[in-house]
């Protein structure tokens, strides 16, 4: 089952936002659609959102094939749903380099983006649980944050993707799934795949986690990320830099999992990131709200980048 | 209006299950009672559980004048009816100890812990406000985890005392109040009475906590204690260490307001207290989770403890 792909004209989603009650599959026919469902993180998670991005431009090519201005607006409204996604710009700009081609060819390229997706979380997770067995020993306890399994990506996801091998292996001790407030991915989409895995877990609350690590129950943290700094600086879902913190306290290693392309060499730090601010209502109806949907961890609390490539040691000085 | 009174023959609290929503008042007139609105937390906060736990032995002396052994168990009952809470075993000790005088002293005894604890919110209130702009200049923008106001003591209670004072005196720049997961203290409690006073605030998931910090956005952390070791270590709501960590990181003073009773120096450090875990559905209906309802902060990461009689600069090498 694949989180997104293109069916008989569409996009096809499993709509995150009902889950773990629901598996609703949304057939998108529009880019105003598209963007409605990339906002309301219907669709979320990096590499998710690099296909969603191809496949929107894909859409738009055919919808609005006799209109180059409404094609560009299209194009750029895919491009900008999500400020801080940096593979959803990217996998829109890929497919519109295709447009002078024609739709056809605009959608062969989304469908190779998917299909690199794919190839690249099996490359993620092969890698990954190598590292961990390394910094760790076998059988490690590890904490993730958010939810970056195939309702992330398209099919195993990053860093879930890395305590799936493990699993698949014989080489997991335990999981905790953080809840991540506000949108409770890690106790809604996180717990949903990892007991469709069959793997045991707990989920904590998101204040819980350095304190479980200073407890000795933890063994590494592992998670992704939304955007990586050409200085190792973690882009990703609030509550990471926190993680990050705890970590360090406890001497455990943290370990950012995530596709080449989600490293944006353009940016030369967290610093120079806008952080969206998803509002109050996502967070209480009885307030105004501080709601950054994303945090910065400094790369000097980093311990490992993985991604399809190749293993990052900023712990050992290495760079991207 | 008091969180906790003797009224007529019975306590009577605010329901705090029931905030924001509905103000509710209980009124309880068994031991069993009182124990299952302390377990549910309908009754909560390190002063007010002292409180509660002599009002629970004065009730426990009339309903069981006659019969000394289930005088002897119902106090136990209040005693222990949470295990982490020094301050609740205090209360219930010291209004015990007037049993052998009658019904009538042990109430008298009752309401001086009241009494008290309403003089030692006044004096936190002061001592806390004069800290806080000694560390921070004037008008502190802080960040506060839980609730430690009016309704976690008896009137204006301990670290929010401190941030009503600040108002009170023109010297406050703003407020976060972090949700304080699972049961969402800061977000239902914190952010109401913040609310009655006239005090502007935001809240923020728990866990946004250390990246508004590293942002620039506070200017100091300020929250209470359920316990403090005779070493000074912290025993206080989930997610008190977590702040303590990004508070660090940034720089900023980490200051830690409660009464002189909830000082033990019976036990020497966090890692000989029991921190309760609560279960799983607090947490979430979809899984098993880690829910320890506390967390311990070790000393060295905590600037001061403010009490209702001193300031000890822990920074500074104070001790206890």
């Amino acid at each position: 089952m694949r989180t997104i792909d293109w069916v008989d004209g569409a996009i096809e989603i499993i709509d995150q936002t009902a889950l773990p009650g629901e598996l609703k599959i949304l057939r998108l026919h529009t880019v105003g659609e598209l963007v409605a469902a990339i906002q309301s993180l219907a669709v979320r998670g990096a590499p998710a959102l690099g296909v969603a991005g191809a496949f929107g431009v894909a859409l738009a090519a055919r919808v609005h094939a006799d209109d180059p201005q409404a094609l560009a607006a299209a194009v750029h409204r895919v491009e900008t749903a999500r400020p801080t996604a940096v593979n959803l710009a990217r996998g829109a700009r890929r497919a519109a380099l295709l447009l002078p081609q024609g739709p056809q060819a605009v959608l062969r390229e989304a469908c190779r983006v998917r299909d690199e997706e794919i190839a690249a979380s099996d490359a993620m997770a092969a890698l990954g649980a190598d590292l961990l067995v390394e910094l760790c020993g076998t059988r490690p306890r590890l904490l993730t944050h958010c939810n970056t399994g195939g309702l992330a990506a398209v099919t195993i996801g990053t860093a879930l993707g890395v305590v799936h091998e493990l699993h698949r292996r014989g080489q997991l001790a335990g999981v905790i799934a953080s809840e991540t407030r506000p949108l409770l991915q890690g106790a809604r989409l996180t717990s949903w795949e990892l007991t469709g895995w069959g793997i045991e877990h707990r989920v904590a609350v998101d204040s819980a986690g350095p304190f479980l690590m200073a407890r000795g129950e933890i063994d590494a943290v592992i998670l992704g990320a939304d955007r990586i700094c050409a200085n190792g600086d973690v882009i990703n879902k609030i509550g990471t830099y926190a993680h990050a913190l705890g970590a360090r306290a406890a001497g455990l290693p943290f370990v950012v999992v995530a596709p080449e392309s989600t490293v944006d060499l353009g940016t030369p730090s967290g610093d120079a990131v806008t952080i969206e601010d998803r509002g109050s209502s996502e967070v209480t109806p009885w307030a105004a709200a501080a709601n950054p949907a994303f945090d910065v961890t400094p790369h000097d609390l980093v311990t490992a980048i993985v991604t399809d490539r190749r293993v990052i040691r900023l712990d050992r000085g290495e760079l991207l």
